[in-house]
């Protein structure tokens, strides 16, 4: 296999594109970069001869299918919702795809036919999901070798600001989609305490957060993630005790979100009319009760939300500009949208503000009659605004298993996450060259 | 025009098939009724000379379009989403049409194509959105006539079931939809007050009721609709301080409901894995914070939405059987999956139940210096389960509207609601000979 096509050359393909480019030179294979704006594709790809950058609209079928036909493997950076047609079409053109994105059940129902083609689709295997599945496979299975018996599983994983760029209140900064950061925990999150389902709607999510110690960086707050229950297959833990994932931020930060939450400002599903004759302040006045008519707006806030006006969590509100008298500039936007607005301006990453992610798994056994606790932790800070620690982490993982396919390495078939030791074992020693090391304790308890 | 089609066939078809062939004898045109279900659709039109059932599978463009080519006239009882499809048939084939359902941003789009063509489609044509319309704007526009100048106007509709059929802590039976009772309020609702924006989320809708005197019938709750803002310029109140629409409901209600939506039992996005295996109680319980394990759950369900272990709400809870050991039926459903299948058994109409609507309307105004009110108010009770008020007052503006229409009497062309003088005087007139009578009363305040 020689010819290998990524689709997509956004934010998100940068560390994907330079460690392929770098490796194509190593391994005499081509690299096209297909993007509906071929500058930024051009950019991406730069003067390498082991690559090149052509237009592509994915949205058009025949387009898509021509240049997928010139391709032995596909890695695709599009939005989820176009894995399906993709995926189809990598079928009827028997050719391998790789996608960093959920499994959508749709995607999932193409597996036996991806098999009896002798193809594989893998997906989620970028940070999270993606990394977290590998090394937590790889240590479930280490265990396992060894004869323990798993009874906890606990893994979190934080997007966020490294401390040395930390100079907000909110100690946050985006590093990944803002869009996602918005509406995240939306639904129900599922997880499985001491053998028990447990499930926190959205309006509880961010007050029912845990605190966690991550060794040398203090604690941390983490609310569950909507999903958990799903890898409890997935993972071989079928009679599993306790099984949570979660997400990571600093201290502080779930109960400032939960007061946006508990003001409205994160509903997605309805337009405000003629949001762009309001300001911020009429916004806020507008989201209090018909009956709440004295004091400021900022105090009557604090009044509805049960908050001190004077605590952290006001602080934190005041500081994004939620009271000022300044125009919203988005017309009929639905409040989550105009918070997403507010926040790519308040939260943005400077040019040389460096981010930082957090993974660490918690993993419970008993071993010969003894309960132990296996802990495993990486921690991992970005350059600057766009060499960031999410990037690489994101892209990593999907060059160095391409790679891997590419030189017909990897034996998998179907429809597939990266719970595999095939694909687990090599894709995480290379990561180490990157930097990307997880430090493990084993310890009684 | 002689050939009117009615696509569905289903529960809010029958008092429009029924009022629509008794007139065709008189006037001397033909009713196709069509649905996937053929028996249900002959079941309806019975042995009338002046109908006839057909079978149609609505969602294939080419059976559909040869159906509506055959007819002068569509009302489209289809599901909302059908209707953008639909629209753009009739304006294709040029035939006018009617629906009950809200005018989608894309169907309001067709407008001026429909008038190039001279065609009307007409919508928002049932009860709640249409007769609460149609006797608002009868009664805007006879105060605006006098010279009354409108300052406020709140208008209130519920579906409910009739006192003498009342017999459970709820006070409510359902007569409509179960799943937009469900799902009723997500979202963030709108509307106007004292000239201020006013917004309440989701998560306070159902605290945030208001109390409202209809006369004769006492007090009920009413919480507010997400729409009031947009009829603000369809109403021709674009300089009106206060507007607001809302549903009513029995006193108690709200509380209760609240309590559901505190749960997380109305979230409809994220299906429970593999909810078959659950009682109710597990289900309970699964909701349920981690730090709280002592006590039954009903009592810690009590604390957790922060009522009284022994009030009304939890009793309303318990009726619902939600701390039963009962077996879930549905396997991988959402939480309000599951809510709907257990209301559908505890608030279903029974054979003589009466159901009840009621709609008020208190427009408040100046006139002559004097600031007075209008208060115009609507009861109606069905005689059982089948021949209910609501189905009536659906269907029967479908009917008389659709009759105008075949007789040429209705001018108005593009996509409408009905707010104009030639559509709600026929309408309102007609219905008086139907029991749907409003009481008004004007007094000084």
């Amino acid at each position: 296999m020689k010819n290998l096509l990524i689709i997509g050359a956004g934010r998100s393909a940068t560390a994907l594109i330079n460690y392929i480019l770098d490796q194509a030179r190593q391994h005499n294979f081509f690299v096209t970069v297909a993007d509906a704006d071929i500058a930024l594709a051009q950019k991406k790809v730069g003067d390498s001869s082991f690559g090149r950058a052509i237009w592509l609209d994915a949205s058009k079928p025949n387009d898509r299918r021509d240049v997928i036909n010139r391709h032995d493997v596909v890695v695709s950076l599009l939005p989820p919702q176009m894995h399906l047609e993709l995926a189809q079409d990598c079928i009827a053109l028997g050719k391998h795809m790789v996608t960093a994105s959920y499994v959508s059940k749709q995607v999932f129902r193409l597996g036996d036919e991806a098999r009896q083609r002798a193809l594989v689709f893998m997906n989620e295997l970028g940070l999270d999901p993606g990394i977290d599945h590998m090394s937590a496979m790889q240590r479930i299975h280490q265990i396992q070798a060894k004869g323990g018996h798993i009874s906890a599983f606990y893994s979190y994983t934080g997007g966020l600001v490294a401390p040395e760029s930390d100079d907000n209140p909110w100690h946050y900064k985006f590093s990944w989609n803002p869009r996602n950061v918005v509406l995240a925990g939306q639904g129900t999150a599922q997880f499985l305490e001491d053998g028990k389902l447990k499930y926190i709607p959205y309006r509880r999510l961010f007050r029912q957060y845990r605190l966690v110690d991550i060794p040398g960086m203090g604690e941390w707050e983490v609310y569950a993630n909507r999903d958990s229950l799903l890898y409890r297959e997935a993972y071989g833990l079928k009679n599993i005790k306790t099984l949570f994932r979660g997400t990571i931020r600093h201290r502080g930060f779930c109960d400032a979100w939960n007061a946006l939450v508990r003001i409205g400002l994160t509903d997605a599903t309805f337009p405000i009319v003629d949001s762009d004759q309001l300001t911020y302040h009429d916004l806020m006045e507008a989201f209090l009760g018909i009956s709440q008519h004295t004091g400021s707006v900022k105090d009557r806030i604090a009044k509805l939300i049960e908050v001190d006006p004077e605590s952290e969590t006001m602080k934190k509100l005041e500081w994004l500009g939620l009271f000022s008298k300044r125009r919203i500039k988005l017309s009929n936007a639905t409040p989550a949208l105009i918070l997403e607005n507010l926040l790519l301006e308040k939260w943005a990453l400077q040019p040389q503000d460096k981010d930082m992610v957090i993974m660490q798994h918690e993993i419970e056994y008993e071993l010969a009659g003894r309960k132990r606790r296996h802990t495993s932790t990486m921690v991992m800070k970005g350059e600057n605004e766009s060499d960031t620690a999410m990037a690489r982490l994101v892209g990593l993982p999907l060059g160095i298993f391409v790679k891997l396919v590419m030189e017909s390495k990897i034996n998998a078939r179907g429809v597939q996450i990266p719970v595999m030791r095939e694909v687990y074992e090599p894709v995480l020693k290379e990561l180490e060259e990157y930097g990307v090391v997880f430090k493990d304790k084993d310890e009684a308890i």
